[in-house]
Parts: structure tokens; sequence; C-alpha cells
């Protein structure tokens, strides 16, 4: 198997936000390993499958989550239709060919997973396969790249502080007004005046977090309610329905948040 | 295995509330990742195998629960009387040859499966199967819903942020009285003013929550009455079995319940 | 294999304490699913048997408990003396050949039991056996009943409302002093005069309930104890044997218990 | 596999305390399920085996603990060396084939075990072998009997009164002075003086119960103390190391368990 | 197998402290089950080591501990390169061979390995293996040692009282003196002044137990620090290399250990 | 398999701080097991690769994690492409063809793991594999290295006293501020003065642990500011990306670790 699968072809949709590319590039060159820092839906996604294919290397993505073993990620021996044979997990896929490795939430693994990236992120660069017999040395391609949500960790899980202080960080947060604008327009087919009044209704969103709301409207609800648009519904119930309705269950926040896309609408 | 068996092809009997048809319709044509929300047995289920009916997309349901693995949704190898076969499982079945899947109340299931739905609800709509060494893009007629009952979560079983934030989400709740009176003679069998009255038994049920009844009779539990009823079994026993029985312990409970009957049916 | 092994050929003692029979049959005729309430040992079990007699159809009874899964239930590829072949569990067997299924206190068990059974309990009456690729509609003389006893219901282990709104209810108490008096002598071959006294002795206990004892003696120990005296035990021993022994643990509540019996036998 | 090793052909020592004989003998005439109940080493093991010698009926012990399952009791498909077979547990084996089934400590298993024998303790007398598609009728010698023991019983592990109300218990205690010491000179070959000393010295340790001490001296402990003395150890250094050293870890309640013997063996 | 490879050769060095000799060797004639008592590294091992050598029998040792179950003693079968093989388990080893079989720490294991052993304790002395359809008779040398550290139990861990009772239990504590400085001499060929000096020094630190040290150094730790200085260390670093380190995290403890040691080092 | 690919054949980088080399040959020449204590971070797991290669013996690293057992350590059957085959651990390796075993953060893992080096730490340096059949006497070469960081551990997870004692113990802290800028000008290829501005950052930052940091900047995150100065980035970004930012999540202590930062930058 190749990673020829995994290769982007065509540019991802990226509007950088600051330096973040000229970090992330001197750390791919000394193939430091990575972490990306940002609240949900801010593009963190997007931007490590926009360096990838700058960069031209594969990108495996791994979404993490807290039933996932060190063997999901390494390999194991499979029964399949032709017997018993190993199979290389997405982890060693990356090591083995060369590609950057992206474990996308990896705070939500147990610890064993975590344990099993740190040879990777030393001098060392090996991963160790007990159960194949087998020490593989990373392909010089290979980098290590993890995203991380400071607001979902609690004191009972978090990355270890052994582990964080393998990793350069780069912190990212909602773009500008301008530039979400036009992220919008691009990515919903919506005119600019649509976008910015849905950008305008993210940001009223994003002021009522913590007085009722968890999270304000990312950016890609605001591309959803663009799409919606474009299909023929009103803005009111376009907003409705993919902001309003999917963040708020108890009904005075939800009256909060539609008084504030309201005066958005109608300035 | 085609998905034949997944088509519905009768009319299933639905009345619309409001515009929900039209933002499912929409939201469609987006292929956007739809969230049901409402009561138990308010019709959410009847609505979805509507719009399956009606934009002739088969329907895979899947009744989620806490012990339901991403293998459960996603397949695996299984030893059967030929031998080792991979089995995809009903989510992948959805995504490989187009159809709407349905996951009914998904919260319950574990952090595994909402992180396989990801991928599927964002740009890339890719299903990876891990184990079969298979990356599956979704078919064009793929589309995702799921249901959520906002009474039922609590501060440690609940969607994540980051996974609502992906779906479109259109309310449901119990139809007017006009409506549930005409959906309960249409499946009970029985005349519409005997329908009348047990609607209006239904309505006196729901003012009762918070009051000792955890949920009010439901539209289904309204039909199961007449269908007795339509057997012979005089009203008065009917609701009691198939209304005032099931939902109460509680002697007080059950005798402010019976009393509320009572009015209704000697008005 | 057949469900003639399921089918009950000699008609099962049974004294009916109410309408309790016009009404199981009323919903049988619609194959509406039933649960039955009611304390332990009072005759739910007898009920279903009898039931099951009088309708001619077979029965399959499943002791429900904690560590049941839905595999115990629907079934599972087993590796027997022959290799590896289907196997169709209680529920299975009873939904694809028609038999009433008793699933006996099924609030023990996990909530992918409870799950199972939904889509038999509304008008699709279907149950996908997702492992044998097999979506089973259910034959016209499959019915569904459960028990279930309020009185062991805590918070944490209760039916879901989804699940009760489901099932048509019927409920069940200990059966009135002249209908318990048939039954001890009937099934324990003793006179009359003892039964009574018996039957008295059963009362006393049940006034106990809630104070030091759990629950009162049931039919079943009543029973008991005369089959104890029809083997020549005096009625003091006996009474000590299959009551007074098996309910008390505490010295001063068998005080209690004690005193109680003792003013029934020397009235 | 017949039961003959599981017959007792030599008479089991055993000194009866009150009329435990003619209850065991008629709930055996009625095949009425037996609990013995009484504390740690009080004979409860001895009395069975000398009833099963008496009734000339096999015997089946086990000894229940938290991580028996069902399968443990009912039996399994193995693979031995001779390919898949159907292996009967020593439930099915005595259930099958005639034999008393003795679960010692039944408490202590997990629910699903007790649910198994619900059906066998009534009138239905089966035993569902649902994994080897066979439902085994109890042969006519069957009988079950459990161990329980109340002191050690607590809240969250306890047997339900749905089962506790399926069987006739009988009471067993510590044996009267006379009869201990009967018991202790026949089982260790000790003098009856010496005996009737050991006798005092586990009276005295058991007025100690409760007051540091979980529990006093068993007869079992008494004959392991006169077994080191017939081997030429001193009574102190015995008496040390079978009872006072056992049973204790606190340097002062080993001083008054230590003062208690002293007494008793300088009168 | 034979047990030969479990057979002592050569004299354990053991210096007995009181009549535990003699004890055991009672204990073995009448092959009654021993608990050794005792606190961490006092010569509990070795004193089991040396009686299997003077009794010539073999000694099995198992080091228990909270993953172990009752099939890790008792045996299973195991697929190796010659198919499906039953495998005795150490226990069943020594029951079915002759050998003394000692569980170190049996408290460690859950209470299904407790379960066990208990028909090895009383006059039946029989294993059953339930899945190998065998009851293991045992050898006229088998015999059961456990041991057993007061000071590690808790209320949630510790031998259930019906174990204990079936037990005789011999207790241990740190050597005199002298036999200790003798013990330190010989195994680590240290000068006496020097062993001496190294049996202060432990002294002193016992004497901080539950001032900040959990335990005092023990013998095996003394040991330990002579071999350092006969590889040429200072005393100082041996002792802080072997002892002070290995013991103590918080910084004043420590302190206080070191300044106890330089006392003894600078009389 | 040959432990060739575990022989260390260029000399690792290593400063010395005290006398840890010493020491460690001392314990090497007697074999004792030894224990490397530390935070995270300052070189442990560099000088046990430095005394490796002094030594010229092999060294097999496990990186301990809370879900690891004792058979990943000393080995399973594994079914393979050529069916099933004994495959050695780790652990097994290392005690069977002469290597340093180094068990990092051993106390990550369950007691099954401590329990199995029990009876490797003393006399008799043996390993028993039960499911080999099989004791494995220690080679002359093997020997056990742990590493333990005492600021992880908590009440509920330490390594047992019984466990500690059975090692020597040499301790680790951060290196000096000359050591540190010449392994971190070595490391990253950075100017001497750059090396000092960077340690001195890295003090500063360590002077704010217990001020809302939980750890300052390790040696490692030092090297890797220095290798994206070498790449080009400013220093200020630099350390924002190695330093700054993985270690804080709280706004005011980055603003304090910033300012420290910014301090040394503009002396």
């Amino acid at each position: 198997m190749t990673l020829d699968a995994y290769r982007i072809t065509d540019e991802p949709y990226y509007r950088p936000a600051g330096e973040e590319i000229a970090i992330f590039e001197a750390a791919w060159r000394e193939r430091l390993p990575v972490m990306l820092k940002g609240p949900t839906g801010c593009g963190k996604t997007r931007f490590i499958e926009h360096m990838a294919w700058k960069l031209k290397v594969p990108l495996i993505t791994v979404a993490c989550h807290e039933d996932m073993t060190a063997s999901d990620l390494v390999g194991r021996y499979l029964i399949d239709e032709t017997g018993t044979v190993w199979h290389d997990g997405p982890l060693t896929l990356a090591v083995r060919h060369g590609a950057i490795c992206y474990l996308d939430e990896v705070v939500e693994t147990r610890q064993d997973t975590t344990v099993v990236i740190h040879p990777l992120t030393d001098a060392r660069r090996i991963l160790p396969l007990e159960k194949h017999n087998e020490l593989v040395r990373a392909h010089p391609d290979f980098q290590l790249v993890i995203s991380y949500n400071p607001g979902y960790q609690s004191a009972i899980k978090d990355l270890k502080e052994s582990t964080k202080q393998r990793f350069c960080a780069i912190g990212f947060d909602y773009p500008s007004h301008e530039v979400e604008a036009a992220i919008v327009a691009q990515e919903a087919h919506v005119a600019p005046e649509i976008a910015r009044q849905l950008v305008a209704i993210g940001t009223r969103s994003r002021n009522l977090e913590g007085h009722g709301l968890a999270e304000g409207a990312s950016t890609r609800m605001l591309v959803h309610t663009g799409r919606l648009i474009s299909q023929g519904l009103p803005m009111g119930q376009a907003v409705d329905t993919a902001i309003v309705m999917p963040v708020t269950d108890e009904p005075d926040v939800r009256a909060a948040l539609s008084a504030a896309v309201q005066a958005c609408m109608n300035p």
C-alpha cells in the first residue's frame, strides 16, 4: 500500500491569520512534533490539510476517542479472508512510509496511546512494534501533529506534562471579521453582504459564551447557514436551523440568542 | 446486498406541523447532516420515514444504545458458515450505496461512535474503514440524520459541542389537538369523537408533567388506547391499561391522573 | 427447531382476580406489547402461562439479569461440534416462528436489550439481525410481554419513559383471602382449614412490610409451608422453615413475625 | 460421566443440634429448595455432606465467588484436545443426572447466577441451556441447596427477596459445649479433658466478638489446635498458632484474647 | 513434568528467631495450611525456602497480584505450537505431584482465588478442575502456605474471616541486632564491624516509621548497602543509594533520615 | 533474534552532574536493581543510554502505561502468518539474552507488572513464564532499571514499599546553568550566547513552578527552541512556540511567563 491515497491534490482553501505558516514550516524542517491549540471549528483541520498540500507530504488523520487503544494506532494481526496478516495502523503507515500523522483531539485517548508516541517525539524517532517483533525507524518525511482544545480539558483528562513538553505549539482562534466573511462567501456561495451579516451573527453568538451558551457559532455553522440560504430558505429560518437550534436546549438562552440574531438582521 | 429492502414503498402517514418538510429538503439538497430534536413519541421516526419515502432514498435506521461500539456501525470481520468475511455495518452500507442513515438517540452511544461520524459530516464526506484497509467516499445520496431528546441529556451524557455544531437541527413537539385527533382516528380506527376525547386526555396528562409524571401520554399511547377500545374494552379500562398503568407507579400520581382522565370522559 | 417444546399442554391452575384475562385478550388481538406489573410471587408468571395455554400459542420465557446482552436475546454465531452456525436467541425464535416472548424482570438488563425490542413494539414489528445480515419481520402470532416489579426500581435502574410508553400495562397484587386459600389447598394438598390458617399468617406478615420486613410472605411461601405440613412437620416448624427463617435475619424482626404467626395459630 | 465420584461412601461425622435432620428430610421428600443459614465454620458443609450420605444421593458442591458467571454453573463449549465439545457445568450435571447441588456462599455471585436457578426452584424445575439449544428437565433426585451467612451480607450484596422466597431455610449456630467437645476429641485425637479446655477457650473468644474480634474461634479452629497438640506442641503455643494469630492483627485485641485464653488454661 | 526444578538443593541461609521451625514442622506433619505473618523483607520468603529444603519437599512460589485469576493458579487450556493442550497451573502442579505451594501476598488476589483454595484447606483436600472435568485429590506431600502483611490490609481488601480461620499462623518480625548483623556480614561479604554499623542504621530508620516514613530499612536493604560498600563506594554514598533515596521523596523526611544515619556513622 | 539491534553504537552525549556514573557502575557490578528518580526531561533516559553504551550492554527500553499487562512484558503466544508461536516480551528478551531492561515510568503500570519483577530483584534472579511452562534464570548480564518521577505519584498510584525496597536509587535534577548551556548549544547548533539566554529563560520558568505552572521548561524544550532559532525564527517566536504555548492554557499564567521571558531577552 502506498500513501498516494493520502496525498492532497487540490489546494484546500485557507486564509492565514498570522505567522502560523512560517512557524509550522520551521518546525517541519526540524521535524519537530507540533500541537495545534484552539477552539472547535476554527480551522485547525483545514490548516493541517493546507500545510500537507503545500509541503507535498501525505496526511493521515486519526480522529481520537476514549476507546482507542495503542493497537488501533500501531497495528495488529487481523484474520481476514486470506488468513492471519499483520496490518499496519495509521500511525505505523505514516512512520514507515513518510507522512504527517495528525492525531485529532489526542487528549481523548487513553494513556497507552500517548506513551506510544513518546519515542517518536525525541531524538530516537523510533516506533517499536512489539507484537510484530519489529522496530520501525521513522521515514525522513514523518512528522507528528496533534490537536488540543484547551477549553475541553479537565483535571482528570489532560495531557501529561511529560507529553506536552515534547511538542511545539501553535495557537488558533476565530478568524477576523473580514477573513471570516471571505471564507463564508467562498464556501457557501452567497453574496458578500449576506456573508458579512452572518459573520455579525456569529460574533454576537460568541459574546453569549459563558452566558448559557457553551460555545458560540463556529465558522462552519456560518457556512452551513449560508448553504441553506443558497437553497432558498429565508435567512431567519436558515439561522434558526443551522445556528440557534443545534446549540441551545434552554428556552431563555434560545430567546437571548434569537434576539441577538434579530438585531443583526435588522440593523 | 442492495439497499432495496430499505426502500419505503408505501407512503407513511404524516401530518406536518410547520415548515419541517421544506427545511429538511433544503438540507437534503446540500446533503447537510440533520438533527431531529424533540420529546419521546412525538413523531420523529415517522417524519424521517416520510421524508425517505418522499425523496425516494433508502432509509437505514439504527437504534443506538450505550453498549454500541464503532464496529457495530462501521462493520467487522465475522466468522460465519463460509469462513471469515468482511461485514459492512449499517452506517457503511448507507455511505457506500447511498441512503439516509438515521441514528436514533445517538447520545446513548459512546464517544467512539460520534468520532466515527465526524469525517462524514464535513467537507470530506469520507468513512475510513481502518480494519478493512479502505477509505470509503460517501455515495452522492448519503445523508446522516440523528435524533436527540433534550429532556434526556445530563451533564455526563451529552453530545459534545464539536459534534452538535456539525448538524442542522429541526425541532419537533406534540402535534396540535386537531392534527393529533386526526392521527388517532386514522391509526386506531376509532370514531372522531372518541379520538378527540383521547386527545383531551393526552393533553391533561401532559399538564401533569413535572408534578409527579416524568412525561405525559404520547400520541403513540393515545393510539394504543384507541386500539383497545376498537377491540371492545370500555374507554375507562382502555385508558387505564394503555396510559395510566404504564407511566405511574405512585398511588397518588395515579389518582391525580385518573381524576384528570375522569374529567375528560364526563365533561 | 419448531416451538412445540414451548407449547403448554396442561392447563396451568390460575384463579383470576379481576378483568385481567379480558384485557390481555384485547391486547393480544391487537398484538400490543404488554407489561405485567406487581410484587414478587403474586402470580405473574402463572398468569402468562395460563394465557399462553388459553390462546394456544407457544411461550418462551427469558429470566433477565444485568449481565444479559442483546446477543443473548437475539442470537449469535456459535462454534459447536459441527463448526460455526448461527444460533437464534430466544427472542428471535419467538419473532420468527410466532410465540409470546416473556421477558421476566426486564429492568435488570442493560439498555442494549431494551433498545433491541423497540422496533418490535411499534408499527414496524421488525427485528434487525445485523450480524446475520437479516431483517426478520415478526410472525403474526408474535407478542412481546414483560414483567415489572415497581417496588424494585430505583433512580439508576428503571425502564426509560420511551420504553414504558410502548406497553399496555396490567396490574397484579396478592389474591383475595378466599382465592389464596383455594390456591394453597390445591397446590399443597392440605385441608381447607389449614390453608385458611396459612393465608391468615401470610396476611399478618404482609402487614409487617416496612416494619423491618422487606416483603411479606408470598403465595408461593404459603404453598411451601403447606407442602412441609403434608410431609408431617408440625405447623410451627413448617412456618418457621418456609416463612420466618427465609425472610428475616434480625432477631427482633424474627420475634415480631413469630408472635404474629403464633397469634394466627392459636386464635 | 456418571456422578459416582460425587457419592459419599463413608459416613461423615455429624452431631445434630436440633430437628435439622427431620426438617431437611421433609424438604427433600418435596424436593423443596433449602437454604442453610449460619456463621462461618459451624458445620453447614458437614451437615449437607451427612445428609447426602444419609439420603444416598450424590453431592456436587460449588464454592461461589464474585467472578463466577452463569456459564461456570451451567456449562459452555470448550475447545479441548478433541475439538469443540459441550461441557456441562456442575449445576447441569446435578440437574441432568440427579444430585444435590450445594451452592456455598451463593450471595457472592453475580445476579445472572441467581436468575439461572429461578426456574429450577418453582413448579417448572427446568434449566434452559440456551447456547446448547436444550431445555433440561430436572431429574427426580435433583435438589438445590444454598448456604447463606447473614453476618456477611450488606446493603449492596444480598440475595434478592424474590430469590430468598423460593427457599426453605434451616438455621445453624455453634454446637453446645458438650457436642463441640465430642467433635474436637473425635477429630483431633485428643483426650476429652483437653477437648473441654479447648471448647472453653473457643467460648471465651466468641464472647469477644464485636469487641475488636470480627468472629470468635470456630469449631474448625479448635480442631486445628487439638491436632497441633497431638503433634507435641504445648497447648499455649498451639492455641497461639491456630487461634490467636490467625484472627487478630491488633496488639491489644491479641492481648485481650491471650488473657482470656490464659484464664481457661489455668482455671 | 516432574517437580525436580522446584527442589531446593543448597541450604538457604536462615537464622531462626524463635520456635518457628518447630511450629511449622508440627503443622507440616498434620498438613495444616499455614499463614506467615509479618512486615516486608523480614525473611518470610527465606524461611519457607529453608523449610522446603529441610523437609525435602519441592516449593512452588506464586507472587499474587490483583489481576490474578483462579485460572492463573489452577490451569487452563492453552493453544501452543502443538494445538490445544491442558496446562496445569502452579497450584495444580503442587496438589497433583506433592509440593508446598507458597502464595505470596495472597490478599492481593481477587476472591475467586481464595475460594479455590477452600476445599484444599479442610478435610476434603480436593481441587476441582471444572473445565478439565477432573477432581484432583491432593498428593500426601501437598501443603498450602500463604504470606500476609497485616500492615498492608485495608477495610476493602482483606482476607475474609472464613478464609483466615482455615490457617495456622506464624508471626515474623525483624531479627535481633546480633542475628541481623550476622546475616548482613554473610550475604554482603563485609566486615562484622561494618555489618553492625549498618544494623544500627537500620534500627534508627525503623524508629522513624510513622514519622514520615512508611517503613524502615529492611534487612534486604542493609545487605544491598553492604554490597555497594564491598564494590568500593564510601559508606555514606552506599547508605544514600540503597536506603535513603529509595524510601523517601520528601526533603525533610530525607533530612531526618540522613541525620539519623550520620549519627550512626560517627558515633 | 539477537539483541544486536539494542546495542548503542554511538556515544550518546551526556554531561555528568555528580557521582551518578560511579554509583551506577558499582550497582551494575553487583547487578543490583536501580531506580532513577527525578523530574520530567532532566536526562534520565539519556543517562541510561550513556551507561548502556559505556558498559557495552544492550538496552531494552519499555515505556510503561496503565493498560500494560504482565504479558506485555513477559510474552505471549501469538497467532501470526506461520501459526501459533511463543513470543518473548521485552523483559524476557533482556533476562534470557543479557541486557539492561529499562522500565520507564513503571509506576504507571498495574500491580501484576510490579509483581512480575520481584523474583528478578532478589537473590533468585528468575522469571517464571507460567504459560510457556518455563522458568528462565537471568543471564549474567541482565540488570533491571526503572525510572520514577516523585512529583507524579499520588496516594492511589505509587510503588508499593515492598517494591521500592528492592531497588538502589540515584537522584537526578536539572543540570547546572553551565552544563545545560553546553547541552543546548551542542544539540540545537546555536551560538553559546543564545544557549545561555535560553538557559536563563528556562531557569525563570522553573521559578514559576507552583505559581500556575505545573512544570518549568525542561532541557528538551530549550533545545527545541534553539532548533527553531537555527531555522530562522526570531527568538521571541521560537520561545513562544516551544516553551510558552505548550505549557500554559491560562492567559495570566501565559502573561507572567512571557514577562519573565521578555526580561531574559532584554537584560
